[in-house]
């Protein structure tokens, strides 16, 4: 195990109905402005829960609507603005990831004195300051309630850029499975396969003597793929749903990366197909994923052996190390189907030409490696792909 | 799963040398008071290492030495003194779980107007405020180092008494593994008891439908079983330190104990015990939690199982229902017994005089039920230590 520091402040309020106790963790005198995306926070009543809990503040709410998908640079440099002009000094995120990371880079950008796009640009280390935030999840995939990370788009260069700082955890982050029954399926299964894809990044590395971190890992793959079937056989169970909420959440809150080595080249690969196809962030990592651990499987035989065995329960007897190996890698791609996300470019209307456009992109970046040992090149990125044609 | 709150505002600073770092976290005008035990932490050098990387604060350090195992109140209200004395605005505590559930206890006392003992007497809510303090640990076991419990002795009255505040996290804990190469075996063997029952306390009770917390908690358990004999056969083997560490902070920073159901009725019967007869507090979870889950065999019927099967590999074909709980019952035991710690009160030169004594100290206390369910009797704790005679 390497050395680390862990420190993650932000308070978890879980389960159903906890909306209506969010005013006990915002001043009274604090000027709010919600931020949230489309309309689904107000047609599954959401929007109504969070404006009743908050009625009793000094100040009315202030609402900055229109968070994409893959949140925008330019949509939310229209946050900072009516943030200066009304002198707010709380935000409150309501809704998925998107919402969130959004709020987290417009609290940077609030307080920052210079360009805010220093912020993705140079990266976290430039943010000195942030506006206090909470968030009230309604999609769980991201961990972004519960983690210092946000990844924005610049939709004028078709960049996807992230940033960490300590100073945007969530100082609060309300959890209520209920609000997650009306998600599309698609949204659902997005979120499954997000969340198995952060604890596979922090996982599936090289052995690192780090026993606790892998059996928590371990423990998430298996609650996903027990879960992942029943959420899409009985969609209105809040307790499946509930789980599934707080899986999200353990896979990317730092915990189970705190002293191993981390990969990410799956979420590298998969910012480019989504800033260049507009595909959703975790069809990329469905594409993406199969195929890198494909490429890397020496680099990584040793997890990727403990993976089939733990998580897929191919044991020793099971075949050659080889063939369990396919096979740990065949099921992932397997189950990431199941779950209604295709896993290979064609599921997209998607060929050959979009690897050449992820692999020029990346060089035009000027990637010199991805990947634990940072030596993922552009010319390995196409072999992974051309494993998902 | 039931609905929760999780907060730990604790920063874990992790890993061999980090002593070093230690001046980052402490403001550098503080006043800051050094709490320790005996002299292990001068002969072991951790002693040094603190004061050297404290050289660079604006005031001396203040000491105060001489916090035993099963910390004493009367021994803590002489450092609140000294605190009030000295102007003292900080705290370090500097040893393992008991001077650092001491250290919490002076925090909390020295911010108390009125008589201290009622944070003992009437529990942590009378708390509203503490002293600011870290910690450098140097014995893995009680998780003291990320939570906000306390246990203090008073010896006037041999009481053994909880408390819990959301003011006694600790600010920081570094965690040192290097620092506890040179703990005798006794203190090693306790460690990985303590954090084991820590973990089923929290997990053998009745399912709850949390896959997370169980797949945790299991992780936990299977990894003290494989290191626990590494420690042993390996003594100077620094990775197997830092993992016992980690896995015994994890064990009880409250996040396995999220929105489940909790037991903690071995912990009580164990505090009576060492409050009468001056055992080690793993040595008394030792005796009494084999046979606390045999007397709760059948409310435990479906955890029970589980843990047979998830950490001892007694899955269904491995004999009846019946057969698998006790073998995980009786593996428990024998664990505890190679790891240096034996589970029968005849290996403390104790006998059925003991469990009178432990009854009628429960009685006396008003006891009216143990156990997740709270309806463990002081006749079902007799039964109980019965089977660890």
């Amino acid at each position: 195990m390497q050395n680390f520091e862990f420190h993650n402040p932000t308070r978890v309020i879980f389960g159903v109905g906890q909306i209506a106790s969010l005013a006990k963790h915002i001043p009274s005198n604090a000027r709010v402005l919600m931020l949230f995306g489309g309309g689904s926070i107000k047609s599954n009543g959401t929007y109504d829960e969070v404006h009743a809990a908050l009625a009793g503040l000094e100040h009315p709410v202030l609402e900055f609507a229109g968070i994409e998908p893959n949140p925008r640079y330019e949509t939310l440099m229209k946050a900072v603005e009516l943030i200066h002009r009304e002198n707010v000094d709380f935000l409150l995120a309501v809704g998925g990831g998107s919402v969130v990371d959004g709020t987290k880079f417009v609290a940077a950008a609030a307080a920052y004195d210079g360009d805010a796009w220093d912020i993705l640009k140079i990266g976290g280390k430039v943010v000195k300051a942030a506006l206090p935030f909470g968030a009230v999840l309604t999609l769980p995939a991201t961990g972004s309630e519960m983690n210092s990370a946000s990844v924005i788009s610049r939709a004028e260069t078709q960049e996807k850029r992230a940033f960490m700082s300590p100073h945007v955890y969530p100082r609060f982050s309300v959890l209520d499975p209920a609000k997650t029954l009306t998600l599309p399926l698609r949204q659902v299964g997005n979120g499954v396969v997000d969340a198995f894809v952060h604890t596979t990044e922090q996982y599936l590395t090289y052995p690192a003597n780090a026993p606790v971190q892998d059996r928590f890992a371990e423990g998430l793959l298996q609650t996903l793929l027990e879960l992942g079937p029943q959420v899409l056989a009985r969609p209105d169970d809040v307790e499946v749903r509930a789980n599934i909420m707080w899986t999200a959440t353990m896979a990317l809150n730092g915990l189970i990366g705190v002293g191993v080595p981390q990969d990410w080249a799956t979420h590298g690969i998969g910012h480019e197909l989504t800033a260049l196809f507009g595909l959703d962030h975790a069809q990329t990592l469905a594409i993406a994923l199969p195929g890198v651990l494909q490429i890397r499987r020496e680099a990584k035989r040793g997890k990727l052996l403990q993976y089939a065995e733990r998580v897929w329960g191919l044991h020793a007897g099971k075949g050659s190390e080889d063939e369990r190996i396919d096979a740990a890698i065949g099921n992932t791609r397997a189950f990431f189907e199941q779950m209604g996300v295709p896993t290979r470019l064609s599921g997209y209307g998607l060929g050959s030409e979009a690897i050449d456009a992820v692999v020029a992109a990346l060089e035009a970046a000027g990637l010199t490696g991805l990947g634990e040992r940072r030596d993922i090149t552009p010319g390995d990125v196409r072999k992974a792909l051309q494993l998902s044609l």
